[in-house]
């Protein structure tokens, strides 16, 4: 890319001024710099993460993502937040369980959704995480599959339904507790998994830790883990792996 | 016990000197202290464990119990140490994987042998601590039913086994890395489930920690958790059990 | 278990539909899959943990649990919950220092009460923990002996009872701070011990770490260990065993 | 597949034996479990761990997985045994600073090999894991390209090789210290980044804990982290990603 | 300077008396003792840490230094606390995002104010601690100019303004989540670089000791740590080594 | 004392009743065992822990402790009980600092008081739990003398009052942030000293185990540790040796 | 102290030099400097800790520490240092157990030797350090009683001992594993207890952290401890409180 | 920088080929890309870390560097490799206390040498740390005076050279165990202090993790912190802070 710009520039095809707005691809709202080349970039927006922002400076982000008919993804948003924001902008919708806010700039979609995303969970209590994770990845594109409740002390309930995790094209495990299941997956598939700790739990569970250090350990292949909770990350990564399948 | 003795001195049938004997129920060999009453009151004679105990310490140990034609049992004895100390009592028998060192005093047996423990292991890594757990069953006078290399990546070589693993008494689990195995067997046994941490892995494991919170953890039912590679705290926990159970 | 069903179904003596049934053992309620033949394979009923599901969560899975005549047993549920739920099932009973709902489906039970489990507890802070273990052992259909208030720094307390401690089938030993009391207990006694450490305590004791790897590392032996405050754990453990013991 | 064995059987087409026979797919060395039907079920063959296995167990397990005519991978294997095992097996490759030991079944292969992977790693010390990485890759039949010693304290180095970094399907990010180089990666491409956390470094490093932080918590998208030194485990999910995008 | 006394009070040009006070230093409270000669023996007069002091505490100690004509600093005090202060001594100034309550004695200045310190953040979230270390600098007497919202995992937005960081004389560094921002700065400029961890981030975060590791493994030299969100700490040390650099 | 009571047993001067009684040292309330001979067996009665109990319990305690004539201490307990607590008994006095309740058996004392504990704290939020030491020594018949805010960043406010602070017979030094105070009052007497860290601090002091790593960590002689904002435990081990002391 | 320096100064019945020569009360010898004062300042010469010293220098600072005809005590050092130190030295005694070589300026000592302190250890793995405290104690004048292999899990062992522990004036209390023991010792005695924890023991031990996490929670008072197997620092701490109680 | 290079490119006066190389500032050894462009950039040439090297791979290193005739400066390199490249190399010179291996391009030096670093230890076990701060900061041209074993518990050895302590333009603290002394010298100074922990210590300590939490907590201002052991780490920043002052 450098070579590209420093050749216009020689050529005299690319003013200097226009140079150097290429590399200074983002717009400045003092208290952040919202990045308009990171769709082109990255192959998706931007996206506000909610938790510790004001409304003011989530609007102000949002407003100015959606200038550029960017789509809109907000994560860790209240839903008290979220009623604020959506009176200025009644088009986005809010998923309470996910706590996701969001706005597709291009409702119709065209993208061939032939494959589609298993989103696993072990217990009821990772259900908002595991929605943070199927709502992120519907709203970047892919189809999702839920299998939810699916925990290793009741194997049949996996196993039973390891047809369809089968036939996906990654899946995303969210577990908390002792976080076994992405192990037990790992071993039944042949896609790629993204493990999701959770910070369901007490006492030696220390907040997520325990899941977390099982599935970094797990003894099937194949897998690789995202932050606590971090049910977005999870689904970002999914998404990654999921578009690569579905470009064939 | 207190109130017997009591009543026994009271009577004059016990001398202060006898009841002070028959709380004094140890042997003081200077450096330590052989408790003899212990088979009494615990159903099994004093264990050693020998790790960081000199060939001599052990020795006069040991012959301090064998004097009272109790079961010998070492735990934790180096191939190097257990050499030294069969060329003094050759009639004591050594286990190199599970490095032990013991003695029945009577081979024959006569303990009814209906029931067993089923010993199982996740990986071939785990061998050293199943077997001290497998080994100090036996010899502490149950039955055991070894399944090694049943770990939860391949979880249908476990599911091919479950119907022998129901039948047992108690089952010991060991299991490093991830340590989701006993999750799983206790979501299919109605018997007590005693999980055993080892410090097999590398990284995030720290030297068993990871497996060790997994099984704290367990969202399945019935597990209980010993200290990690402690095979033998396993085994004889395990052994209380099955002696419940066997007494029918 | 397999092998019977394929030869059912070689015989015709069962139908595919049938077959797939046996395996398929929950009920789906959407958020959560009830299983239904937890009872047959674990010998209780699937068990209802009330901390973070929402009143409308609990209602639904109990229930569905009632449908069959199961047992209902849900754990640490407040004060508040379980007084709209009382609404609905008058016929459930609250025990406020456990924090446990249940309902027995068979009142007059049948069971052979000959044993008993001894629950300890070291101090009064404990008491929560202790009763989480005490009121699940007696729902399970066990019989609870209760030794409170006797931690170590008092040795006398617990002595002058260890007649009656030393008479149970397993204990259950409840301690924060500094959780010495299953090594004590352990040293007394020839019977089972679960530890269950809890997060009485402050400073140093980092939430029930200290009394959790106090029991893990316990010199005595017999002792295996479940969660912090997971009394629960505890007396579902005890329960599995007295039952072995009882079935004399 | 459940469906389609138990049809079988219902059908007579499937003897009781064979039905049998097809769910334990794995061969019973007596210390380990050899899985023959891995490579179907997931793609590739079973991987032996080196570390802590005898010249004599690694051997009999891969002439058991090379009976089938399977590949063969043996990770962290000293210079030591593998000069043992090549004496027997002079058929094998063995890279020493991977320490991986191989034999391609195949080794004209068919596989497209349009696309690439990118291994790139922080400094000179983290290439031992950075080649067991990009080693596992290519036996695994990935093209590897290697961007080495790119860490982000000379940031230029690495933007200097954006542009073919950006052209992988994939990068394996290997760092140790304060393993920053994955969330630099991540912000400059738009596929997904596995990031290895090495235990490069010192003091508070703790032995990689420092780089495994760093990469969990990373504030860019669509990286996924594997253990601390686990090359092995990047490459594996890397080699899973590629292989989606290059079945198109 | 211990030689210095000791000579006037041998040579009688010092009581005492006098000898002693020059030793105690300072003025005691009761609950506290003000430091009145810190100024001389540090350059900056004793600053008050507000967090944990009742509104009476804080005016007593305040009202000790200004009556002295020392500057007033106060940290860590919420806007509630602040206003009663402010009813009291209107003349005080208060920054809200910062925390921060001051008074400068001498607010025309007299100081060559050529250099200036560089104070970086990664992300919106850091700017209250971004803040305290800006406000902090400035009121100790030193020019500020405030980079913000530039993290690494958009690494144009740092290159972008690159110049005008490598122009201070030292830089203040503050981040969260992985905190890698430190390691880059420190690869682009060749002045010290303070690293301010912040608390900002979840999970696997643990309350910024992961963006603290990071900065005490930085691979990058010339880079030295405060405790996590101690933003007036980086900023203390900052103005010490910008005040040697303005000397000249 | 075993023997004795043997002996008096066998005499005929003592029953069996009574001798189980000497054993039997405590009342039990149901919830709690209040331990009358303590006072004999330890040199002060049992000491109540408020936190975590309530008005209720805590009265009932206070009311078997006062009707044997025993001082009362109370610890731990917020103005908002001991107001309830109060008004049934107003001869109890109240420390609000200290969070201490206490009533006095013997108001005047007979204690020779020559000796005085020095209580010393590093800053002004130390003060809780330097008061808390302070009042229980002074509860339990020390003598006590306070030097409040010597921490060792003013080492002259510390150096100023050394001689006072040699004089004591023991110190208790409670110090929270880095905990440094100890080492150097250990430098600086030869009389013992007992470390009490507070939690006091933020960031990487992680609730106080910064401060106890350091007090554990000294390089001066003569230095012991209690708990984590333990001034109960600090002043009740100084009282223990205070009394030494003076017993001369 | 300084006022009477300062006042002789003043007189000038003191010189500068020599007032100089008051506080600098050391000796350099380059690596060191010896502190000459010590046994004036804390009632006993410096201590030379062996580890990580080489034989010259701790034969330079003993020599140092002779010349003033002070008593030696050097702790933690190996046979085999000790062997090339005695043969300069051979008036010195070496105690293998304890690894501490030390010399008596007054081997007759004069000191009153009434009162003696208990030193316990809970296994026979403890030796090492519970004789390390042992002998510094008796090296530093005070009388010992050893009462060895005493742990929680036999009690019976430690309670007959219970009538001459009692009569120690301090007790110096050494215990690995779950480091039980001074919390059952605490409530027997009511002389002050000094815990100390030690690093025997395995897995979640984490090398002496259990045992000193134990002692910090433990819920007997008077009791204080010391940093892991730092059976000096026990003893040095006794010494100071046994003298105490002698000194009457 | 980029604008200049832009303009010179659109000038014509640089060709695309010489921009290119202006970025690519690097010598591409293969297995490392030594950075000729470091001095010019951050005023030192970069800096090689010997541990983990081999003795080729440093020559190579060190032979790219010095063909540009800038300084080496190799640290953490044992005796043995040191000797090896001596052979080669017999300019250079090694430092074996610090474990240093430099050589000056300019001997001579032409640098103003006014101010000088005072570099501190506590104790002398910390003195291989010492050193490797002291000798960096005067092969890379500052003065150094050195205070050695001057640790809290005998603050007078510290206090009583605190005036030419005062003197330095920067300090460096070195401490292990508690790690206290920084808090003491950043309340004694008025310039920046670079505290580096150390691993010196053993039990409580964690390898260096108290003093560090130590440092980071401190109660001094002006104080930032390196990682543990890392005494080149804190010279650098010490050196960079003493230009700044010498610049003048």
């Amino acid at each position: 890319m450098m070579e590209d710009i420093l050749r216009q520039v020689q050529d005299g095809t690319l003013s200097i001024e226009e140079a150097k707005k290429q590399l200074a691809t983002y717009e400045d709202l003092g208290f952040a710099k919202v990045d308009h080349h990171r769709k082109k970039r990255q192959g998706f927006p931007e996206v506000i993460y909610g938790e510790g922002k004001s409304v003011e400076q989530i609007t102000s982000i949002l407003e100015a993502i959606k200038s550029k008919d960017n789509d809109i993804l907000i994560t860790r948003i209240s839903q008290e937040k979220a009623d604020k924001i959506l009176k200025l902008h009644p088009e986005l919708t809010y998923e309470k369980i996910a706590k996701i806010l969001y706005w597709k700039a291009n409702a119709a979609g065209t993208t061939d959704k032939a494959g589609y995303i298993a989103v696993l969970c072990a217990g009821t209590s990772d259900l908002p995480v595991a929605e943070e994770a199927a709502i992120t990845a519907e709203v970047m594109g892919s189809n999702v599959r839920r299998f939810y409740d699916v925990g290793v002390a009741g194997i049949h309930r996996l196993l039973d339904q390891a047809k369809d995790i089968q036939g996906a094209t990654v899946s995303v495990v969210v577990a908390g507790m002792e976080g076994a299941l992405p192990s037990v997956v790992g071993g039944l598939v042949s896609h790629p998994v993204i493990a999701v700790p959770t910070s369901v739990g007490y006492g030696a569970n220390f907040q997520g830790l325990s899941a977390l250090l099982t599935m970094l350990n797990s003894c099937a292949s194949g897998i690789s883990v995202v932050n606590i909770d971090n049910g977005f990350g999870g689904a970002y990564s999914a998404v990654l792996i999921d578009r690569l399948a579905r470009q064939k």
